[in-house]
């Protein structure tokens, strides 16, 4: 037996025993932290630690004689792998709502059980949705973390530098948009507010860190109320001293990290806003009684969500870089592959890497670059370790969905590229993908229209073959923050709320896909935003279209072009043309060499 | 001054002395009756006696010094001449939550002020909603109907008998229906159950009626346990014998219609499902409160929107009736506009109508007829009355947008058709709208998938040129029964529920249109029913497509073919050739050759 899976079978043994030492039936072990973060510090990877899956989104419940590990269609293979032996039952989640932890326990767990969690990794909206499932049948805690009674040398928290937002990409100082922050409180009537959701904060001051991977944003809380409070927690030792004297300036008190639960048991204020799902449960709880809560979208999730056109200048310069970047790199990759050196899909990443790495400004990758060749293309969210990854040879399709963190901006794109010759059925499926991907791209839209109500009009194509990808077709991205950002979703499968309207200024990736299971996947991504077309006043108010940020050519060797419409062609091309017109002038060699060919005009 | 103007001012001040006998600040009145049906008995027509404004919709709200109707935008015109002198102002209800009644309550009424309703007329869920905005500042009541102490010759209710649905058109046996009725109680573990739609109740009896203009139901509530009792509250008079005496036969109780309050005062169970949409809160509180009430949508309203094999084949017979008698109208309609006759709104009505009445099983219409020539066409829900019609003369764009009700099924569909030469611009929006027509009728898409994410692919041609229309896309259609029938909504503007999903055998409309203010309004209607594609075993689920019901060409003189693309030139091609094989057959003389014209093949 595999190390891991020993250690779960002895982690889990240790937490029934504590489990059944303080009464409880069903513990539940939720992906998550106190900010409900997409990427945890190591220090709240517990349901990792715990079960051996390693996969980003999972929920672990364990009763005294089950458990189960919850996860959805992306991680069924993975979490199959990982979790034999364990003990720990793989639970496949779907979209129906019986397949879901809460159906299990409903049905499993007898009445009177009682189900804890740690109410710090809970958010509050999480937790009234449990209340109101099970209070009727179960006692329900969330102030438990038993886990911390077992995992005797959990990792610390993370200590790295904060650091200012580089001067050019400022698009508004802090303390406009902490003015900003208190107009739009006073305009509900609320005196206070309270945010833990890490990119909001780092956009609110304009800061960044690297306490998580991927994300540039730093551990904290931040308070602020329409007087004169305004409070981070954060561990003061990552702030310099210039840092802190700048954040006095704003009228920003600094407290550390860990007694924003005190501070806030002492609000003296009559009202507090939270955004529910970005806080947690233990959080509010630490309220007073007396403060009356309103739960709502932060505002700082809306105002970051649409870019300034300062902003979308520096994400245009950065998509330059990232297209420069992306250009050598291919360039790079034809001519190994000419040349029969061996490469696998771990060179892949290294090789990308570090041509963006030559790029001013870069950071680090804005997620685990996805390189999938054939049949592991077909996973939307396959990962090559060093255990496992194939070798590119002979025949098939490279899936390379990867993007940068760049001072200036943050990038996100999934190209698709033919090894050997690619087969009709694989061209056909190219081809397809990239029908909807220019149908989503040519859209003209109406101002505020719900993002999910955009989705029909990319999958329409492949729907009329009886096909589907089981992802979001587009998701909001941040600028020099988080690759994956709300409010806006672009999915079918996402509902729609007040804050799912487009807005100008919204960046979006564009991102249809198709994957045959054990032969290939097909991925193709840009970034757009939103962009107010120029009134023509027919009384219909504004609409909206999408400009395209990214730069790179879509590989012409995998089109039929017998299956693009006239005006599709016309896309392709003038897209083409684009990218020579804004790449040509900074490349050489076989770069350049490479992007002519790639954006020659295809009829 | 007009009559109505008078009356509406006199009536004003009476309701206004009865406000203040009953310490009452605020009436709400709005277009209701218990059922909550589309079309209002006389009886409770009390809005549109009180205001004079004769629309379908709208909620009139009077306090002592000022009185306001609110509609939306397809009445706004109407709305004005019609209030106009009245003392009522026009309130232009839009998507803005700040546009609504509610919300006008809460900026101008002060606190602790009584508002109170009739709450025979107003659902439990808008009762909810009104409890859950006022009721801390306001005093609400809903024990008032103060209409009636004024309105001193109110009308009778109706009286019209009852009949049975056609044999031929029965596809489930009441005592099925009734039986799987009480499986869906059981199945949420729910005793009782109360109905008060009457397009539920006559679908669950096999029963229809003519209480009411257009949708040929009978004033009932309904109610039924898991047990024995099922009681249909009605006026017995309506029904014959052998229908009473089938009812009993299927343990069908009959009480008189106005005892179904007193009835649920004696509930004898712990559990009860209504759909708060379609009860009024009157009846709700009647209800002992030791009863548990569900409110969900009835299992009728979700079982009778999937037409049965029998049902379909039904309508398509019915269709084919429907187009005949079209076929024979356009044919009159071309030649009398050749021979120069003066036609105006109102002839069209009554000529259709006159061929439609000569077809077997036909009922009346399924509702009334919209026929607006150019500017009266701009506005979607245009009635020519006898003060006020054009006459189609000269040039221009006639709108037609009609329906029947037969034995054997409901029609609802829209043409345009041009008066001389159509311009340039009349051809370019009709080809639009053909446009998005055909997108809709071409889509194939995810069994299940909520009814508004479908509505973007029928407007993208539209969007594309900063058009829109202001109504939905597409409505359910019932079977021998209401011609606007839930839950299925093609509309973006509609919310999204759990029960939007598209499944096999819902009939739907398709009609998207293009209205230009004072020069002529465009929409190309069919009926369409879903069906299930050939199972293509992707992975990906099941998938629909529409089924096109509707035989009627569609007038090629409009169509600017250069903006047709191939696929839908072949869409138009096909259907054409469809059209002429069903109706040829039984369609002579100038019908035949109106037909031939019309279906020919174009390119």
């Amino acid at each position: 037996m595999h190390n891991l899976q020993a250690n779960a079978v002895d982690r889990l043994a240790q937490l029934r025993e504590q489990m059944q030492k303080n009464g409880i039936d069903a513990y539940i072990i939720p992906s998550a932290d106190p900010h409900m973060s997409e990427y945890l510090p190591e220090y709240w990877q517990s349901r990792c630690w715990l079960s051996g899956f390693t996969g980003s989104v999972g929920t672990l419940v364990v009763t005294q004689t089950e458990a189960g590990l919850w996860v959805d269609g992306r991680y069924w293979v993975q979490a199959a792998k990982q979790l034999a032996g364990t003990g720990i039952e793989l639970q496949k989640q779907t979209h129906d709502p019986n397949s879901t932890y809460l159906a299990w326990l409903s049905q499993n767990l007898p009445q009177h059980s009682t189900i804890a969690m740690d109410g710090d990794v809970i958010s509050a909206q999480l937790y009234t949705q449990l209340t109101a499932q099970f209070s009727a049948n179960y006692q329900l805690r969330c102030d438990l973390d038993l886990i911390h009674l077992i995992w005797s040398d959990r990792p610390a928290l993370p200590k790295a530098t904060i650091y200012s937002l580089a001067s050019q990409a400022i698009a508004t100082p802090r303390h406009e948009k902490l003015a900003q922050l208190r107009h739009a409180l006073k305009q509900k009537n609320m005196q206070g507010h309270f945010i833990s959701a890490l990119d909001d904060i780092a956009w609110l001051l304009n800061l960044r860190g690297a306490d998580v991977e991927f994300n540039p944003v730093f551990l904290a809380h931040f308070y602020l109320d329409t007087a004169q409070t305004a409070i981070l927690f954060v561990d003061v030792d990552k702030l310099d001293a210039q840092l802190q004297a700048a954040l006095a300036a704003d009228g920003i008190q600094i407290l550390p990290y860990d007694v924003s639960k005190d501070i806030l048991k002492t609000l003296d204020i009559t009202s507090l806003w939270i955004d529910a799902a970005k806080v947690s449960i233990a959080h509010l709880q630490a309220c007073p009684s007396t403060v009356n809560i309103m739960r709502e979208v932060n505002p700082t999730t809306l105002f970051k969500s649409q870019k300034s056109e300062l902003e979308i200048e520096n994400m245009r310069q950065t998509m330059l870089q990232d297209g420069i970047a992306l250009a050598q790199f291919f360039a790079w990759l034809e001519q190994a592959l000419a040349a029969k050196e061996r490469i696998n899909e771990l060179t892949i990443d290294e090789r990308l890497t570090a041509y963006r790495a030559q790029q001013n400004g870069f950071l680090g990758l804005s997620f685990a670059t996805i390189a999938g060749f054939n049949e592991n293309g077909a996973l939307p969210h396959y990962r090559a370790t060093n255990d496992a990854f194939a070798q590119i040879e002979e025949q098939g399709l490279l899936l390379i969905d990867s993007g940068g963190q760049y001072q200036t901006g943050t990038t996100d794109i999934t190209r698709v590229i033919p090894i050997g010759e690619p087969t009709a059925a694989q061209r056909s499926d190219y081809t397809l993908v990239l029908k909807a991907h220019i149908a989503l791209a040519q859209t003209v839209f109406p101002e505020g229209i719900a993002a999910p109500l955009l989705d029909s009009i990319c999958r329409k194509e492949l729907w009329q073959a009886q096909l589907d990808y089981r992802h979001g077709t587009g998701h909001g991205v941040g600028f020099a923050l988080n690759v994956h950002e709300g409010p806006q979703v672009l999915s079918y499968y996402a509902p729609i709320t007040a804050h799912s309207g487009m807005k100008v200024g919204m960046i979006t990736s564009n991102e249809p896909g198709l994957y045959r299971e054990g032969q290939w996947g097909i991925r193709l991504e840009n970034l757009v935003v939103n962009q107010p077309m120029p009134n023509a006043n027919t009384g219909y108010g504004n609409f909206l279209y999408f400009e395209n940020l990214t730069l790179c050519p879509f590989d012409y060797r995998c089109i039929d072009l017998t299956m693009l419409s006239a005006s599709e062609l016309a896309w392709l091309n003038d897209y083409h043309a684009l990218v020579w017109e804004k790449l040509s002038p900074h490349v050489v060699d076989d770069a350049k060499a490479w992007l002519a060919q790639m954006t020659a005009p295809l009829a």
